[in-house]
């Protein structure tokens, strides 16, 4: 799919690119052309300059948001002229796309109460929120190794796994998908201070789409009482363009209302501290796309400044290219799922692919894309994957 | 205290030093000495003699195992030359001890059954273990930006609690320390493919010890379901000195006995896979020092091996630098809990410091020094702490 919709003028999300004759490099994207930005003459400190050539965004997430923000005015009005555009640009056809950040920290926060009624009532049984999840945004921290850029393949997982009475081992029989969004931090803070609500903008450098696959059979066995590890850290997938939050401002919108008071941390005074950005997530399998989910980010209860606030209120620091994602994105509605664990209730209600097929969770072979569009000429593309056979032991 | 006992020539531990004079590189320590290793004529590659020069481990860490015992050799032959101690060594009196490491993921597991029965016994009132925690080691990722080396002041940090039926914001009331030990990586595995129990200790480089301070009443409310993370992730406190698994070699032995018949993937033909390691956390308040804890490391559960097949099995990559900690290490006794939550029973269990004050958890100024000995002139030297007053809103 070409996604030429999603990047405008309006856009210039940053990712790294390649192409046969060119290092992995700093790129940007217009409609169907990359650009890679140490070709563009702009009027940069040269710290930024030779960040524009390096194989990850680390260094230049970590830039000034200032400068960072001038940067894209600038680059917006070099590729405002068609000349600069096919004169730099190298079809999107014609690159490789790279995972855009070295994630160093990544928190997956569960963001979703819906997600959290739902995921309670597949497992449980039981349609009520975590104790804490609404006063602060829950979640665990996620495993930054294993986390590969959008049509990295992801390999079926061994492991342990309740089977009646018994404790089965062997490829997951239970593998999902968890459609997400994430922050990438720019600036980062210090070991023991904190970051405000009110600043948290400051930090966040731009917005991926994040797949958190997971492994239900291997996650509901592990996770009593310290939370998933091995059921969700054989892969984490993440879109290659990063899109900034100058680029989301004229999506900003206001989040749901807290049933709480919050606590002053987390008291914002920004009204619109959301964004919606439409989310889609489909199965992809025999050359068939059935849509398994449709979903706003909008419904989330946290916002990306909440987490900021919450990942540094006991003094823990943050670094540019941590990634903080929102957990599984569900509404109220039966297609509204953000995962197979929710639509399938636990894997005990099957439904059918577009071809008639019928699955609960994914088979190898099968694939999960993810879309997410702002609206107005600014989106995501998508962060895509398959499902490869486990390997034998 | 000197720990000239704990670095004999038997040792030769890794570390990151510098002096006044000189930048962090890489550096060992004899006795009272610490030698840079960049000053030694040592028979290595390139790529070893520069990895001298970083300042921090990863690179060194990542050669190849053979050709580190080599050096290893080589450092005990030079140095059990009495002349060269004296022309190359710096008294540890006048050098900084740096990260040794920078932690690129960290997971801490909870190999201890008799912390896990402890702790569940605290928390819950109920004696038991958790369903999977003998069949495979469980645990939680653990945040890699807030580790830090011994002696780092770690501030208390604020968070959400229970208090009675409201929800608590504040400074946390229960701080705690964790006695553990960790592994650090060195040789990496490829994202999709797993390391063999029996090939782990190739991707082991050392082990250091690790103080993972908890505070209680923040991971107490928001755990659940997920892990903890801010209960955790306000500090982790390392030991400067990496002590390599052929110094630990002559100190292997059995673990305990498993209580069931583990995995294939857990089935080790390593007999003696565990190491008798002598542990100790002491409280250090107005001068003071208390000893809450003797402990040894060849009481646990699940060995380092086992750590390495856990995380791999699900084709999770380790990398270079990467912390897999053993969790709280406890015994059966009532001087062998290796934290408070456990010697306190959840707060509610008062004890003495040896000036004759009380406490239940750890008050601002007070420290925590643990330290590990393997014997005959084998040791890890101190990791050390002290809590700092929380940082007013």
């Amino acid at each position: 799919m070409a996604y030429t919709n999603h990047f405008s003028l309006r856009n210039i999300p940053f990712g790294i690119a390649s192409t046969k004759q060119r290092q992995p490099a700093v790129a940007t994207r217009l409609h169907d052309q990359v650009v890679f930005l140490s070709d563009l003459e702009l009027d940069c400190s040269q710290q930024t300059k030779n960040a524009f050539q390096n194989n990850t965004l680390n260094a230049l997430v970590a830039v000034d948001k200032k400068e960072l923000s001038q940067l894209r005015n600038a680059i917006q009005d070099l590729l405002s002229n068609e000349h600069n555009v096919s004169k730099f640009g190298t079809p999107i056809a014609d690159v490789t796309m790279h995972l855009p950040i070295e994630v160093k920290g990544f928190t997956d926060f569960s963001c979703s109460t819906e997600h959290l009624l739902n995921a309670g009532e597949a497992v449980l049984g039981v349609r009520s929120i975590p104790p804490a999840a609404l006063h602060l945004p829950i979640g665990y921290t996620g495993r930054s190794s294993s986390i590969v850029v959008s049509g990295t393949p992801i390999t079926r997982p061994y492991g342990q796994y309740r089977h009646g009475d018994e404790i089965g081992f062997g490829p997951s029989r239970a593998v999902d998908y968890e459609l997400e969004m994430g922050a990438i931090i720019g600036k980062p803070s210090v070991f023991g201070d904190r970051v405000a609500v009110n600043d948290a903008d400051q930090h966040i450098f731009g917005v991926v789409i994040v797949n958190d696959w997971s492994a239900r059979d291997i996650q509901g066995f592990e996770m009593q009482p310290l939370g998933p590890i091995n059921g969700k850290s054989f892969g984490t997938s993440i879109s290659p363009w990063v899109v900034t939050l100058d680029a989301l401002e004229p999506f900003a919108t206001e989040p749901p209302a807290k049933q709480f008071p919050v606590k002053p941390y987390l008291q914002d005074n920004k009204v619109r501290s959301s964004y919606k950005i439409a989310l889609e997530a489909e199965v992809l399998s025999e050359n068939s796309a059935t849509t398994v989910c449709k979903a706003n980010l909008e419904w989330m209860y946290w916002t990306f400044r909440d987490l900021v606030a919450q990942q540094t209120i006991n003094g823990c620091n943050i670094n540019s290219g941590d990634l903080l994602a929102t957990g599984t994105v569900s509404g109220v509605g039966g297609e509204e799922h953000g995962c197979l664990l929710e639509m399938t209730k636990g894997g005990k209600v099957d439904w059918e692919l577009s071809s008639g097929k019928k699955r609960t969770y994914l088979e190898d072979g099968d694939g999960v894309r993810l879309t997410a569009y702002a609206g107005d000429g600014v989106g995501f593309g998508e962060c895509t994957g398959f499902i490869s056979a486990a390997k034998p032991l």
